[in-house]
């Protein structure tokens, strides 16, 4: 059945299964309506048209559905686009899941669960240790499946455990580095500083915000939640409570970039960069994959809409 | 004994008691140890220096403590300040408390108390009167006592519930004008929108910010504590807790002015508004009630630093 | 004859009359002239599109004819477009009117000038009741047919003196609760802090900018015409002159925001604030209108961009 | 009786007349009274103390007045400052007049004068000549008197005369280069745009803010005023009026600098640029006037707070 | 043949010879390649579409290529298009060549280079003289051919030095009028500003950024190359390399438009505001002449996106 | 003769060997010259008074002389400040040297040498390799003397080997987690970023800016230099010539930080951030360094005048 979609290029025929991300009824300039789809498996995204859509299509064509479809890559308006020629929803028989059709961090889940295993080990201070055990054991599946965000960086299958481990790995070496950083107040802060989005996205497949995470965010949601979690444990009132909501709050940096107060605390400064330069070489690294020595990535939008340049030596 | 400080002028000598809200040391450039007070009663405030003092100086002239002192009010670096010719503490035969040298809203601690339980009955929202009345037991007395902030507005004994009182009434009326306005939402988020600063500020007397308000703010603590409240009440998950939450988060209008959220709700952005003319009312007032028709008023920092002119024909 | 196009739904037919707003020639990509109406009724606004119009088509279907037409509401990327079968102008004989098809304010346009003239029967001090209602007297047509605005809030017939006297009802109330603010400075001031619109807005049912619009803006046309109506009521040198263009000039609160001075006076500041309220809640109660309890409104271009969210107990 | 105060240095003595700029009461560290004065004679300005300033001195020694002073230049606080030794009010006898003591333009009155003349013959369309000539008749005085600011540039007596020549004659050469300006449009723009400083300064030698300039500032006061002028000479409607309007009203360039529409038309864009090339080219020389080359300048506020370079080759 | 494409409207047909500026590759919705180009001759540009390209035309009709070609001048999307009906390549018989189908400076190369050659011979620093000279010398083609920019201002063969010698014609005036200004200084300055540009753009004709010029950009470059070409003359360490390169390094005003110091010496100040004001006028009287009086241009991206009135006077 | 100056408090004599930094004449309030002296030893910097300074002093006591004097420390304006009570310039038989009296890197010259030199065997890149070792070679001594800044951070002698040493170790750990990034690029980028200082600052033990570096700035002319090594080693127009001038050009990151073009190679952007933390760190570790547990440090300018704090739990 052939190769990814990610894998085909304009003029291409496709022919294989992909995942229904999204779908939206629209009405031909004829007057017949047809629906608008976001198609993804394991390597890419693309967009479709069925033209011609029946009733019944647009009840049984619906997000997070599988289909079987063969069709031919064309283009418009600069952007490739499927031509659907025969589409049918997936039979338990085609033996596809949809894990299949989304795409995963480059890492094993099992390995990154045993790195915060790990790493929770290795801390020695009580409270901080007891708070992130507790997270870890309440929130086991979702810190192992979410992404870290949905779009930009870390936007897979476990992209939110990649992002905290890379960002440990980090903060060892920095440790190392300078020894007056507290490695248990990094370690801790990388491993909390991203759950709010577990609240704040809405799954792990096809990624949304959800009504709280619109009207609150992940960070004031975040900081409720440890402040509950001290409760529960009986901490209360402990200084490492405290920090730990501190650092949550204040990893983006700036007032006008969701902290409503900047880093006060050396390790909350540190974490912010750690977590600006683990987003960055996420993003980076793919970007700058996709082209060829010589050549510039596309703008990138995160990244203040710069286009990178790959040097050519990079061949040598 | 005489007027209270704030109606002395260069000149003048004055004879009474004051409390003390601030005192440092230092050593005159003969050498030679000195206190710097800074002192107050109902009326104003004043700089001191008291000259040559002694060991017995430091540790009796402390914050919070009322003393007896007089002297002759001169001008240094074009501030008036209080040359003391004799001090003592104050004993308690003087038959002075600290409640006489502070200042207090314009009306009193029984009424504004009052307004506050009018308002509760009022409420129709068994959810949001519920938490609400359990905020009002909870901080009875801070809530009736605390300033609303440390310096600008309503900085005074009762300004917390002064400030309260006012925007409700500001509320009501414009329930009246737009029927669209959720009257409880209105009520019950102007109650709860500042409560954050009884615990982010250090007290009602000498009020400065305690480690928990510079971290956190008192913005991501209320919204933690409505969640703790939520949960105590078995109320988690009421869709009122989480805009009551949101309408506290967003009511600085901004992110860079402290909300990580904007209001996205109507009462949310209302409020925002009957914050700011309440606030800005009490600080044009009081600052033009201290010059004559014709006259600008002093630089206001908090208002864009600008200066406010009062109208001649304010006087017909 | 049916409802009005802004109850239509995609799919629906529509048959019946409607305001052109707006007409623009195009040729097709068969090398055949069309052209693209904007139509409204009393209910809204629709796109369309006249394939294969003739030269006759172009110079009688033009803005503000109205029109009989049958068609069909298709959806084109995104947005509502009527197809149109048959289109002709309307007869004398069809009786209908321009003023059938523009939105008015929800409140009678003799109501509006009742409220008018009882504030100015209120008013005390007679230079500025005087200015106040040489200005009523000149503009009397415009003042109650203008809107506030070409889009984003009162922009429908009546809507500038709807706009007027739903500040003037702010004011009357704040007043009451802020005694100290002068009633007929506020009352001077919402009256006239917009009628520079009247000169810089080209008309009442298509609504553009003028050149003299474009080129100075109607803060300083409006700051400039007081100055010559007080000229013409032998008022020149009053002080209440001079206030009353500073209120003008600077409603719009900051440089940036088109006022080259800043409130500078205590009812210039809180005029600013009444005007915000009142044009933020009617663009905020016509966007929820639309959407159902649990639903976010569109993004409110004027409101920051931001999208508004109507709780679910609004329900209730 | 020696050279101007701009000439002396730390620890020179001084003996000679000076005009009174600023009198400031104060009271000394041992409570007797004295007098802070701001001096100034045409070369330059200086602080001086007067200690135990007596009650008759206080109401003698006020702004506006010469003294005859004698006394030594000492440093305070790395300022220069005059130590007043004896000091009397200037006789009638003693023959000075205010006139010698301030700051003047560098060309005389009667050429700047003559200049305006030459270009009110030179232009061609008669509606912006008429205006002009109104213009220039009803204020002469002021024109030939004003500084141009109280502060940064041209700030010194017919400085606004200055500015406004030697802007017209960058016009002329523009011109020349670029024929398809409107050369009348750009000189009634240059005599215009900063006429009305005349009524937002307070007067020719202490110059401060008027209550109307600070409320309405010269821009929207000088709209006004052309506005007025047009209606007095009948020529209300014509579009040289409004463009002149705009072209005053935008010579700040942007909103925030306190124009509130940019400019939008050709000349009106090149006007803002002639205006900032003869503000910098007057407070470039004066400073860089001040050091040798190979030195830097002080920095100068009004150009973002730089210190500009004289370069060692100016030598040559 | 006809007229120019700039001269054409939507209707019209259009048969001649123009240059392919631009090529990109395409797949229609019936699956078919296209080619879109961009064509322009020596009035204007234009888009066109030839469909079902064959793979011989993409290897043909590629950037630089003169093509002849027939069709008519459709509009999509609102913008002209050409419908193309019959192309081929030019030949060497149709005697036509690239330079005819690009505009150029509006004053003759020769004319250019004889300015230049005076202005140097004016010149009396001998080291500013030598190193003006060495690059013109070093680059006279480039600086006679190249456009001053890719878009908005004087993009046309030859617009760098006519950008240079516009310049230089104001600073001798501004040198006349003020005489303090260092003219050798300013005229080396505005010569060399640029000249970084002929190693940031790619050529003459088709005029995009080279890799060099995305990565360091013209004001580092050109910064560099005045220090090496000093090395090479034997000058370094003389100060009047240091300030050419001060000057060219400040000329964009501001850090964040590209200078990383702002102008420090008096005459890069105002070489400032002369490369300002030429590129002003360029783009204004470019965008007026397209506008009939009483209209107003299109909206000026590089002016901030106003649009500019013509006034009507300009008719009389 | 006791211990350094960094380590007294108000009140107590001293008596030994300091630097003078800088010396600055006044004229006191009696008519007498004094000096203000900023003095310093390997531990701290304080201010003193030499009242009555003869002009002998004033030739004698000048910046970079050391001398024996004894005093009291008191304060002043809230600062500490040494009252001198005698001194005199060290004799040659004192066996004091200068640099004893200023600060140094924590890290020996040696190791911070031989670090370097690690390093460059390290990279493997030859083009890269001789630049670096070509620069190395070139500055020898002045990298290992310098500050890295006049202030804020490392500003102590080896500071700027002290940074880039420290620099280099972040950079090879994150190679190791990033195997992507480019480690010679890093590596040469480190070694070369802040090179352009030895000729911006003006020296090791009294830092100011140059001419060239006022005028200029490190950057362009560091950018200038590796451009002119290059021709040097005939590897002009190589690819990592202008890669390493890209990496130095973009190391502040923005426009408005002194970087004209922001970073558009991956490890461009690494680079910069590397630089951040390590900066952060060496300001952080100091600042906190001078308070206890519980205590939030001084306000830090170069870090958006934060005050932060050192939790209680740093004591456990």
């Amino acid at each position: 059945m052939g190769r990814g979609i990610g894998y085909t290029a304009v003029g291409d025929s496709f022919d294989g299964y992909m995942l229904i991300k999204e779908a939206t009824k629209g009405v031909a300039s004829n007057g017949k309506p047809f629906l608008t789809l976001i198609l993804r498996d394991a390597t890419g995204e693309i967009d479709a048209k069925l033209w011609d859509a029946s009733k019944e299509d647009e009840t049984v064509f619906i997000p997070e559905q599988i289909v079987r479809l063969s069709g031919e890559v064309n283009q418009f308006r600069g952007r490739a686009q499927l031509k659907i020629k025969s589409v049918r929803l997936a039979q338990p028989t085609d033996g596809v899941r949809v894990s299949d059709f989304v795409e995963k961090a480059p890492v094993e889940r099992e390995i990154l669960s045993e790195r915060l295993t790990e790493v929770i080990f290795e801390m020695e201070n009580p409270v901080m240790q007891r708070i992130v055990r507790a997270f870890i054991t309440k929130y086991q599946e979702g810190i192992l499946t979410y992404p870290a965000a949905s779009k930009n960086h870390h936007e897979y299958v476990s992209g939110l455990a990649h992002h905290i481990v890379s960002m440990l790995a980090i903060a060892r070496e920095l440790h190392n580095l300078y020894p007056e950083l507290n490695k248990d107040l990094l370690y801790a802060g990388i491993i909390l500083h991203d759950l709010g989005k577990l609240k704040e996205l809405s799954g792990v497949v096809t990624t949304s915000y959800t009504t709280e995470g619109k009207l609150l965010g992940h960070i004031p949601m975040m900081v409720e939640e440890i402040g509950q979690m001290a409760k529960e444990l009986q901490m209360e009132g402990e200084e490492e409570v405290l920090i730990l909501q501190h650092v949550v709050l204040s990893h983006h940096g700036k007032a006008e970039w969701g902290s409503p107060k900047p880093p006060l605390v050396r390790e909350a400064e540190i974490l912010h960069f750690i977590d600006l330069i683990d987003a960055k070489m996420n993003m980076l690294n793919r970007a700058l994959d996709k082209v060829k020595p010589g050549e510039f990535t596309e703008r990138l939008f995160a990244m203040d809409n710069r286009a990178f340049y790959k040097p050519l030596f990079e061949e040598k």
